[in-house]
């Protein structure tokens, strides 16, 4: 089975090293940063900002580690992350999303 | 539960201003607003624009009122208005989600 | 039943003829293109590069052939084409969905 992540980030240089770090620690196959504008309430009051989304594929096994490593490395006391199983896709593809990130291959190929 | 609603508008102005009311009334916590190039047949003619699609983030709960309210703001005869459950994410994200989108609070902290 | 596609494309050229080709054959109801910056291990390296994304609206019964055919046309041996499915959105919006992607249709209205 597999899933998206889709995380907020502070900006493209945060989006960009948690996407690095999710793929070289192959908790995630690939990931696609995009500037977002926000709209949210903060201490009462609705801001607007500039963000970065990221959309990861990944296996569902991996996304609770996902989660907690994207946690660890944020900036933000409160990141969005949320994710959401994936129906299927084109099948190579979801094979090398799978073998892009089985936990035996951390140290390969680096 | 939770649910990502998916929403195109006609241009960024539309876009912060569904974004803007759908926070203030608590209908979602919060929005994420991106320009899109489109494509789509209208009229029986290919059409490209550049559109703005938003992501927002809500209980499952508040999906019919979102839906409800994004038409009537809408510019469109027709708006892109679609929605898909979340398995999951970081807990504490989720909790502010609820807690942002609690109906009580609509006159709170304004 | 009805579902989202979401494919990645090398640029914004090859995401538009694919969307254009999707819409026209009446696969998809309509498509989103937007430029993303996505992270990858390619050949044992972390790759950065912008590439496009497609956000595609169709009914569940179609998307085996959007796969087919988005494999087809793309200029990559192995694309990201994933999808999952809405749990709903605005219904008069889903009927034109519905109504764009008839196999039937195919010839009508050019």
């Amino acid at each position: 089975m597999f899933s998206v992540v889709y995380i907020i980030c502070r900006d493209m240089e945060e989006a960009g090293r948690i996407a690095r770090a999710l793929v070289e620690e192959r908790l995630v196959a690939c990931a696609n940063c995009d500037v977002v504008r926000s709209v949210y309430r903060w201490g009462g009051r609705i801001e607007e900002d500039s963000e970065v989304s990221i959309v990861c594929k990944t296996t569902t096994d991996r996304v609770p580690e996902v989660v907690k490593r994207v946690k660890e490395m944020h900036s933000y006391e409160l990141p969005c992350i949320t994710w959401w199983s994936l129906d299927g896709g084109y099948q190579p593809y979801l094979d090398w999303v799978r073998e892009e990130t089985l936990p035996g291959h951390e140290t390969k190929g680096r």
